[in-house]
């Protein structure tokens, strides 16, 4: 039988494994901090009629700009942004390949500050682009002074900064990222995939695009509006900058289906983001229940809580899998993370972790 | 206003333009090979019950392995292929772009034989791969000694050969792939996106497979299947060499609503590979047609055919283009292409092409 080894594969991919969290089917599914709320009924039948039209027309290409879409997008997004400066891609992992193959290739290199979303590291290894992960504070935070000081140090091609940040749900101050974007020579990626889930009051990256053609800020619809199924990351900036992602992209790379669900999704963007509130409340309860067992839950604006304080993680993590609930061993010594699921699912997690407990009340 | 060239995206994107043909609703669109026939109806419902079934589910992540899809594309395939030797992505564009970032890249180089379908040397760039035209033998034919040399000459990392060949229609008889994939010490792609259109008897390259693992056959459901805007491709190959293009892809690249249609779609490729005699028979009609009028029809196993004998192919373009009719400049003096499409369609085309031969009936 042949093996991977015995194909002329890339000298930089021998021996790896690829990118993936198990796939495992269990009752409580908390693993991959999707929103564990399925599309409301209604929607679901908005979209499910848009798709239908889009499938009698197939045969044909689908529109490769997707304009109906990106004026969907920018009437989501507000702060006064014009369909030009809107991009998107299956996902928003596609969409910063394309950014890291229109601004970074070999030679260049992307910064990002560790530990952060996994996958950069990879999109930078899959685009020739070196990574430099630099640095952050106590308790994940990042403040100005460090993020620039970084940023002055490397000099780098592209900065990718993750607000919130995964997998330590770290908010990420707007004073930070204008630093950065002030600071920096080259593109500044701000990935906003959680950012419905921040605190109110939090303000947008979106709010720092004017005058800055360097800045983008990036989405996805895979978590606020429940649609990882359909893989629709997108992204604002500068229309010049969008232009550059349209030279490495594959023509026609979002299918009809993609651009039919999606219009459908964003029509209804109210009551698809009607379960935002309920699942921040649910947040705030898993920190809170955390730290009252004696656990160390990290300062979150995601739908996701890290927490240390774990003597084993693995074990409480074979524990709570053997009960059907599923979190995540990130690797971060003494910690695990959690989804934010429905109130039940939150419950049966606080019940089963409260065996672990640092603390026990007496 | 900012440009593309106040950005600091890569030096070897600096002037260039996205790919793509135009975009234009006209009656008669046979410009970039689609199927013109829509999906039949039976068939369009079932496809949009499953993807219904799937928006249900569409809050969580797709099958990153896509188990149930590949096992449907392997038994369309037959040649007694299993799930772990089939591959699928956003078109047979990503296809092709997972085997250049697993084989190709940096330092290595992909060959083909030119002129063929345009996007080889595009994904070659995209990745970092250095590409090589190789030239064809007269008429665009391609004989087992003029490939080998070439193979021979160059050594190359990636072999692409796309049968039949893109845009000049031309078959590639089973002798040049056998004698390539021998030949060749990289991996060899036999790119079959017209294949179900191919004289009766044609056999495919997946008859080649066993024991090469470093062969590779591609397919496409835009054209045979008329899913051009679900974005469906297809290879199947070793599975050492799958297990490869998984280190390359990103995660979930596959949608759920992708993975539901092209399951429909499958679960009935009798109905919808029925209207390929039809399409088939247009494209005899249109070569024959085409030489009595004394223009040079090439050889063609697509859904398309290559004429030459055009004096002015620009001019003939944009007077097809005012009836309505869109067909293809593709830059070979003296050519235009055109889609074989229903027989209306066809008719259209015929008469309006008529005015401009160089033979006129007395």
């Amino acid at each position: 039988m042949t093996s991977l080894d015995d194909l002329p594969i890339r000298d930089d991919l021998r021996g790896k494994s690829p990118y993936g969290a198990p796939q495992q089917a269990v009752p409580v599914a908390l693993n991959v901090n999707e929103n564990t709320h399925p599309i409301p009924e209604a929607v679901a039948h908005d979209i499910v009629a848009r798709v239908a039209a889009a499938i009698l027309g197939l045969n044909r290409y689908p529109d490769r700009e997707f304009t109906e879409l990106r004026t969907a997008l920018a009437g989501y997004l507000g702060h006064g942004l014009a369909p030009e400066q809107i991009w998107a891609a299956n996902g928003s992992n596609e969409v910063l390949q394309h950014v890291l193959q229109a601004f970074g290739g070999p030679g260049r290199a992307a910064l990002g500050f560790a530990p952060t979303y996994s996958m950069y590291s990879l999109l930078a290894s899959g685009t020739g682009t070196a990574w430099i992960g630099a640095p952050r504070d106590a308790d994940y935070e990042l403040s100005p002074e460090t993020a620039v000081s970084a940023v002055r140090e490397h000099d780098p091609d592209v900065v990718l900064l993750c607000a919130p940040n995964n997998p330590t749900g770290t908010p990420l101050s707007l004073e930070t990222i204008e630093a950065v974007a002030d600071a920096a020579n080259g593109i500044v990626v701000v990935d906003e995939a959680y950012h419905e889930f921040a605190d109110e009051g939090t303000v947008s990256a979106l709010s720092l695009l004017p005058g800055r053609p360097r800045l983008l800020v990036s989405r996805t619809m895979s978590k606020a509006f429940a649609f990882a199924g359909a893989r629709v990351g997108y992204l604002a900036g500068d229309p010049a900058a969008i232009d550059a992602l349209r030279l490495v992209r594959l023509p026609y790379h979002l299918s009809a289906l993609t651009q039919a669900a999606a219009l459908g999704a964003l029509a209804h963007s109210g009551q698809m983001l009607a379960m935002v509130d309920e699942i921040r409340a649910q947040r705030e309860r898993i920190t809170t229940e955390l730290a009252r067992m004696g656990f160390r839950p990290y300062r979150s604006g995601s739908n996701f809580v890290l927490f240390g304080g774990v003597d084993d993680p693995h074990a409480v993590f074979a524990a709570l899998l053997e009960r059907g609930i599923l979190i995540r061993e990130i690797g971060l010594p003494g910690s695990l993370r959690v989804t934010a699921g429905t109130e039940a699912e939150t419950t049966a997690f606080l019940e089963a972790i409260a065996v672990f407990a640092p603390v026990h009340a007496g």
